[in-house]
């Protein structure tokens, strides 16, 4: 037997191959998904923050000026999953440490990536865990993120197809963790003129097979700093919940992913059309 | 020596694979092509009807629908480029004959795609010629309609990246006529639930890079009737300044692309949607 | 009726959307195409030569050197189908002369691409027709080509599934006209460390759809000259019956593709080892 | 200093973002990897076997089928990544012990993949590791598999480019181990005739850059039984060192890719054909 209440699933016995899905809109029509009392799934929440967590004074700098521009949540990666095995790979404990400074200094919820079950243990002040595009076909992370209570914020794989994320979550619900949030990042595709493909139509087959709330990175998906706010509005449009957005105080000398982090200042210019447009949406339908 | 003046461009004796291409934001900030009085590139233009014309009857009844519904535009295929040689290929000048009587009736411009320069004599009353994504690097077709006035609407080719579509635009550009308006339609990619890929990148790139007005097409780039709301807004978010949206009074029993096309009632609610949208970004910035 | 004798196909009358295709190995297991007494489908044809005819030395040097490499026929572009309108556009119909007098030096036969009907009249001592990547849905070229009588070399289109490319073929088939050679050049993918895709299951795929034969473009798909000879090979296992290879005296100097041009002496190695390979294939099926 | 000697491989403390790669050519032209005495990088290496051990007597009658069919190596998998929870996850540990009785009945050294170091002591008589593709990007897998001496078969990811999949090998060169040989098994693409989109220009282009040995995987490229002969041919020719190809003994009830799987017959023929191959390419060079 199937049964869902409050944000949490549990597994039926008789979970199959070709058998209803748990993130399936038969089952609801929208979830809601708790983050410290933040609530996923109603309006526009926003997390931003740095792409890696630097040093302390520069997280809670950051920290107090996404604040300030309007942010519901601070983003920052402590354990990074780097392309190259040269490049820096984070702070690890250290940077969650940081991390949760910078919620005590602003009261805002923190969200980082896990890669490892092995590390679970420094995630335990952290408000909600992020699975990173490289391991999201990672089955023993996703399995063991089931058995969690925390929330989590699952991005899609780079290679995968809408239907493959979709099944990704499954993992996580189908261990009884419904906390799941899933963002879209972009995926592989033929143009080169951003650094992924903002395929909008995988946004809106999401919304519209799924009752999870749904973020989008539209800092990933351009990987360009003038692109990120009219990737931003664009994924509102097309059904986001949620945005996550890389936001750094000098962005051209950030330690990862300089290209495409955004200063304060735009974040709350970003922000408030964003929700103007989201208001208009909820308004209108 | 280039000078631009009105809406017209012309080239430069000094132009070069390297040099500065026509369609460039260094000639001008924003360019608004005038179809038949309507002026593309101010607020938000909505071109709509059926992705054939079948007979008279049919195109005049959702002509009336289109209008009704807040369109400013109709469109509708009478020269048909399909995949199969054995698919229904239009109605060829009889289906240009019946979109001008659909002008006559509601006062509306007509625009339909062209496939070659040899039949280019019945397109004289036609106000504006779509170039298909499949004859997106025809380039001698490209380079025809460069020596006309006539205003063209360009699609992307469907395995072109954003630069080579501006360059396409470049062919027509060059020869004369700057009266092009680019319309993206989706590329070819990895996903699988949508019929093409909708990457609002190469939306965003183009008018980061380009003067020239930008059009969304959001029934083929999804085909599937209901996402075409949702891509649309997203599309207008992107920037688009048109769209182009296949309508259809009876869509299950249409002779091409029955999937994707909508009903006029749709229509009505996505164009209020979108204008609401567009008029909220505009005074927001 | 549909009755396919020779190398000529007629279309039944009964062709319809879901019906049989021209192309199937329904109706014959694999068809040889004459070119100008060379059989393509027989063993393995080699034709080579520039991208571009850039004068008229410059194609008789290399068509003496193909020769002498082993080639079958030539190739050389004299209408240039660019993706810039300021690139250099071929020499047109004196390219064609040019070739004409390549072919009399030699004895080979020539094959050079036709982009529109309109100049037909120039190719009249032309022994094969290309239709280029970017023309390869120009539909109304193509059912042109069905009302001739010479061999066409196809390309498939850069955004094109393979299905859709065998497709394209039977627009040509469909005319009158069953000479018809498939060349698959690789399409738009994820990759970019080549110019293009290779995509072998798109040759494995269509060798076992058609009757047809298929040749090999392993120059556009590599876009380096160091990748062509493996490219090449690969594509012979794959099941190839002909390869088109780009062959320049002093590629560093080209007027177009530059980076893939290889050298006759290393055109000389190449088709010996793709010939003992297919011979080995042959004998061991 | 980076010093590399036997098939060890030992990172230099001066290894930087823009620094020399181990797994480049630079530093060598060939590895050559040691698999229990079967020696990957000379002639051609062929394992083969089923997609999931799937009970004992099934594995030891595949492991003496495809041993008898000239087979150097047998696969199966234990631990399985599955797109879908509810989809068969393998036998785990006892799927090893089978493979383990399959060695000992056959003498052939064994692969299977690994998801997780947690369960790395289940591994301890397997002779070669796999990492599967979507792991290909799981850094802290790689970084421990670095810390072993066992030899990884490491899969591209499916939405990696070629340079990306270069990068993970030097997560498990720089910790130390230099066993590690390369396969490539498809990325995605925009053909919908095959599972993945088999890209030789990959094979070609790894090939080029780095020393360590090239395997390739037809079986999950085509994802089609009646393909992988030729798809296997074709990445021999464009110079793979090994095949992995999925054999079953009774295809159509298989419990896992049903559909790719070939008979121990049609394992016989290809073995024939590719080692046909490879020798006449490395007697031409």
């Amino acid at each position: 037997m199937i049964k869902l209440y409050d944000n949490y699933v549990f597994i039926s016995q008789e979970g199959g191959e070709s058998g209803e899905r748990l993130y399936s809109k038969k089952f609801r029509e929208k979830s809601v998904v708790d983050v410290s009392g933040l609530r996923i799934g109603e309006g526009l929440v926003v997390a931003a923050g740095p792409c890696s967590v630097e040093n302390e004074a520069m997280i809670l700098d950051i920290a107090r000026s996404v604040k300030a521009a309007g942010a519901d949540m601070i983003r920052g990666g402590a354990f990074k999953p780097r392309t190259s095995p040269y490049s820096f790979q984070g702070l690890a404990e250290k940077g969650i440490e940081y991390l949760v400074e910078a919620r005590e200094e602003t009261g805002l919820p923190i969200v980082t990536e896990i890669m490892n079950p092995e590390y679970y243990r420094y995630f335990d002040r952290v408000d909600m865990l992020q699975v990173g595009s490289r391991n999201a076909q990672n089955f023993d992370l996703l399995r063991f993120l089931g058995k969690q209570k925390k929330p989590v914020l699952l991005k899609n794989g780079m290679g995968n197809t809408a239907r493959e994320w979709l099944e990704t979550a499954e993992y996580i619900l189908s261990g009884g963790n419904g906390n799941v949030v899933l963002c879209y990042r972009g995926v592989r595709g033929i143009e080169n003129s951003t650094r992924f493909t903002m395929n909008v139509g995988s946004i809106i087959y999401a919304k519209s097979e799924t009752h999870l709330p749904i973020c989008a990175d539209p800092s990933h998906a351009s990987g360009r700093r003038d692109f990120v706010e009219s990737m931003a509005l664009a994924s509102v449009a097309a059904g986001a919940d949620m945005l996550e957005i890389e936001v750094h105080n000098d962005p051209d000398n950030a330690l990862s992913d300089s290209e495409q982090q955004i200063r304060p200042v735009d974040l709350k210019r970003i922000i408030e059309k964003a929700r103007a447009l989201k208001d208009l949406l909820s308004h209108e339908i």
